[in-house]
């Protein structure tokens, strides 16, 4: 299996020049150990990293492809990263959501001028397939992709050019391609740093998965218990292949983790995480001894709290 | 009365970098008009621009003199940006606060390594220059001094670099320093642009001041009603003769309008703003008829929300 290099990262961190915010590292004078930076994606367009994977992989498609447009079907952050890409590409985009999906986040995806199909969740899949042979649109799919784990990793690419002598990156990990792409840029840049997985523990398949050498399969409902909703899904073949060469170590997190490392963003980094984007600074916070001493990076990936749910935790 | 160039803000630029955090600006796509960045000065450390001034200030001192020490009264932002300023340089910081200011405030300045003294706060400024004296410690204003009217200048700088072709800037206005910096470096770099001052509605003498061509005085208890606390303070002459040359116009805007644009930019830009923070956001979404059109930058000054406060809001 081909696996994404650190020449494919930096042909789409020039994809992405100017579309993605450079997000500065942000040092945490709160810690009296002064050793945390916090790399905000969640001030991305769209709030989240995802930007850079659609963006890239949208980038590069051959024009006259591109031009009959993309689908990607996702009801999270990847959806409306997909309708922002393709609007400043002037493109046609089709994303397929869930019925369930909360209506705040279809009517957001729709203020990016995308086309919303609604269809019962069993369906999903399926009918984007469907989709975009009848419409001859391509498939811009949410992590299992070597365009997408090189735009992702741009995020590695960015905490190697600012922190030169970082020692440990701590980056979530879901269906993988952040931590793929992150992991691969940091391995050939900073080789002396430690890269650290973090999921929750409700939805540890990867966790497991690397520690037996083989992807393993959480059932859905099992994933589904833990309030880090973007962190539900699990790798493929292919993102996996990057996890078990590029990431040292992982550690998991609790709920009450998660929510007090909103809490602890909001308060002393001034910054709004969603709980998916809390993760590594609850593993930070809350499980200094597993991790390596020394400088930190902890990527909070992004933004898109529930407002409720995120009032509830700061109250 | 020597007003600051554009050559101190970018001697003032050299001696912040590194130590100010190069904030981005962020295009907001919530925003169908598609004009809108925000300069996110609450993702400094402490939390707000008044680091870059309190920097330059203690940069520019004589080493013999810088050595012995540094005094500021204030129990806001400006406290804890000397405190941390000072301990960057590793030289003695004494903050005089007044005995009822916050205890979460004061303890966040103690965490920089600065002495805290309480006094009542009809003694704060005598004390202050009581204790300089005494200890030989040199006194950083808050914004009556060239050197911090140019540290806060480079926030300007930074949206000039950043964003040539700006047509608005938006800049909160209290005691005046960063409007007269940014100010100064945007009719410099950018002189198509045009800057505007906002003032909470409550504390509108420099709206009030402007209009009739000199300083007014508004009692300390009627600037003393509105919820940003950091916009309760009045231009000084040096502050007020930059403002009177580098300022277009001024907007004022409501408390509700305040805790309205705390909301959006929690919600939408994923960034903690205090009241303060928000002035400027809150003129651009209420108060649009006022303004010019076209591409507009609004500063974000800082990020200092009471938690209590900033839940209630949310909520």
């Amino acid at each position: 299996m081909e696996l994404v290099t650190i020449s494919d990262i930096e042909a789409a961190a020039k994809r992405v020049q100017g579309v993605a915010v450079r997000t500065p590292l942000l040092l945490q004078t709160w810690d009296p150990r002064k050793t945390l930076w916090l790399k905000p994606e969640n001030l991305q367009p769209v709030g989240a990293f995802k930007v850079r994977g659609a963006f890239t992989a949208i980038s590069a498609l051959d024009d006259a492809v591109r031009a009959r447009g993309v689908i990607a079907f996702s009801s999270g952050n990847h959806a409306q990263a997909v309708a922002y890409a393709a609007q400043r590409y002037g493109v046609p985009a089709v994303i397929v959501v869930p019925d369930v999906a909360p209506r705040i986040k279809v009517a957001a995806t729709r203020s990016y001028g995308a086309e919303v199909i609604e269809v019962p969740i069993s369906e999903l899949e399926a009918k984007t397939h469907e989709l975009a042979i009848e419409r001859g649109l391509t498939l811009v799919p949410p992590f299992d992709d070597a365009a997408i784990i090189a735009g992702q990793g741009t995020v590695g690419l960015e905490i190697a050019e600012d922190l030169p002598n970082v020692e440990v990156v701590l980056v979530p990990v879901s269906g993988g391609g952040l931590a793929s792409g992150v992991g691969t840029a940091i391995k050939a840049r900073c080789p002396q740093a430690r890269v650290i997985g973090v999921e929750p523990a409700l939805a540890a398949d990867t966790t497991e998965g690397l520690r037996l050498g083989h992807r393993v399969d959480w059932p859905v409902a099992d994933r589904a218990r833990t309030i880090a909703d973007g962190l539900r899904a699990q790798p493929s073949d292919l993102t996996f292949a990057h996890l078990r060469k590029v990431v040292d170590d992982m550690v998991t997190v609790t709920e009450d983790e998660i929510r007090d490392a909103v809490r602890t963003l909001a308060r002393q980094a001034r910054l709004v995480a969603e709980p998916s984007g809390a993760v590594t600074t609850a593993a930070y916070l809350s499980h200094a001894g597993e991790l390596p001493a020394g400088r930190t990076v902890a990527i909070v990936s992004g933004g898109n709290a529930d407002p409720a749910m995120f009032a509830e935790i700061l109250a």
